[in-house]
């Protein structure tokens, strides 16, 4: 099976623990694009475990969390789809009214050339995930 | 404030308690696609208390499993936004290969024509998204 997702090569890395992984998504229109990749080889929420399924949300929320915190952006756009490649993953996209797409999703029709805002420095993020898993509860 | 989510006007009601509710979409190309308004006008998740985000994210992947059962769609795509209408809902799109717009998000160019497959009995997705709610722990 060739799946791109399972191998972890070539990632900017920001975040891991035994289960799931925060990476940077190399987009030029949407710099600070990350995507939170479930290890394992599944292709739907409702195919994990209860607990599996709430910690992988804890870490897309806490990505979330960390980028509002960091990026300040106007808004934070969610999606899992796993069309193309069907092993679970989540974007998780600061978005700004200025940018290339808004308001549509960064998958639709280019609306201006839109201004470029830089992503987080990995190193904060990292912390601010850290910090936003640790006050969830 | 003129916010088309916060009254639930001219709705294809699903399903509904206290805090939320799941409606049918209005769309000729993938009419299985359903959509869970929070029902305060709040903009994101990480808005929400750690009880509310989990009961918001509980009834969404509780659709999810429903219509899976009912639909057996080849793919359910998730995705929340706001960037039109800054108050919390999920879209929960069954996908199917051979529909419009696959493997794109729905939102993105269409590929084909595209078999459009049926919506959901209403009633049987209301008692399954129960049951899928009973069962989730």
């Amino acid at each position: 099976m060739d799946c791109p997702l399972c191998p972890a090569s070539a990632e900017q890395l920001i975040w891991e623990d035994g289960r799931c992984r925060v990476i940077r998504v190399d987009d030029d229109a949407h710099p600070g694009f990350c995507r939170v990749i479930w290890n394992e080889h599944v292709a739907e929420m409702s195919d994990l475990l209860p607990a599996d399924r709430r910690h992988l949300l804890d870490v897309v929320l806490a990505t979330e969390s960390a980028l509002r915190t960091l990026l300040h952006p106007d808004k934070i756009n969610l999606a899992s789809f796993g069309n193309m490649v069907p092993h679970l993953h989540w974007h998780v996209i600061p978005r700004y009214r200025d940018d290339r797409h808004f308001p549509e999703s960064v998958w639709g029709p280019a609306q201006r050339q839109g201004i470029v805002h830089a992503a987080a420095d990995p190193v904060a993020l990292a912390r601010a995930i850290d910090s936003a898993l640790a006050t969830q509860a």
